[in-house]
């Protein structure tokens, strides 16, 4: 993913509490072709493990989600932010703190869509602190199944989000780890 | 796309108050292949104009719409509900009314991501009212450029939200229209 590093270095800008701004390609204005090779890429380092589901959660993980599921013949399951009228009950929730809107939410899905005993992978944008991949994880076990794997586009391993996914057994993927957001962004491994 | 017709058939439920709930293949557990497939049906309609820019809004409407930009070779722009603090100003907003949560959002977007003078394309999950399409239209019209072109995955008819798209110009084509819910889900075309 050289393409994806490189548009980060001259496209992404930093802000100040330490979020990095990408949205010329990745989560407002979208490329799509290089969210293809993305979601090739999860398949790619995923394959080797059987999955039966990929979850992500809405708005800026379902364009990488998709392609991924696409790529690998599963279906998707997109995690709410709050649960909508037309959801009609028998959901699940957990409350999660999100990085870039400063607020906490209810993370909500409808566990009947997760089958139980099933290996999930989760795909998203980003990978900082880890709330929301964790609170995906513990959506997915109230649900009577496993969140396995975990591909995100962007990490920063200096917010450490890394380490409670690991500790819990999942295989953690990031397609580009970025150590340092200042004096400029620089990258690791 | 007989394929989705059936699937309305055999998975959708009708709600209280005239929504429609598909949420077993489109917009919470999501068919990757299908959605694919609307991609491609979309972009086979549309092909014959030129489109510069692929919108949606988030966030059920990104699946389908990443799809039908890849298949377009074009980018996508994502409108969003909400400002997040990580947009960094220069941002373009107007009130839409929500059918499904029953309340109003500013749907927001960056207007220099939108090209002077383009001519854009929204896709989108449904069609009711048309309140959605037409603040599309407000914020590509504030941007200086023109919406052309809506095509999306579902069309209630009985909501009527085709007219004032197809008054302003709008070429409007739906992959599955409905002409009714109640007594039984019913097709119109």
């Amino acid at each position: 993913m050289e393409r994806l590093r490189s548009l980060i270095l001259t496209e992404g800008r930093v802000l100040e509490g330490g979020a990095l701004l990408v949205d010329s390609f990745l989560n407002h204005r979208v490329d799509a072709a290089l969210i293809r090779d993305i979601g090739a890429a999860f398949a790619g380092h995923f394959r080797v493990r059987k999955y039966e589901l990929v979850v992500t959660v809405e708005s800026s993980g379902i364009a990488p989600a998709v392609m991924t599921a696409l790529a690998m013949g599963l279906p998707l399951l997109i995690c709410k932010k709050s649960a909508s009228r037309v959801m009609n009950g028998e959901v699940s929730q957990t409350p999660v703190r999100s990085f870039t809107k400063g607020d906490t939410y209810m993370m909500t899905l409808k566990s009947s869509y997760i089958p139980d005993g099933s290996r999930v992978l989760l795909i998203d944008d980003f990978l900082a602190s880890g709330d929301s991949a964790m609170g995906v994880r513990e959506l997915v076990r109230l649900a009577g199944a496993e969140l396995t794997g975990a591909g995100f586009v962007i990490e920063k391993t200096f917010q450490g989000g890394r380490i409670p996914l690991e500790d819990a057994g999942c295989d953690v993927f990031a397609l580009a780890r970025i150590s340092a957001l200042e004096p400029e962004i620089s990258f690791t491994d």
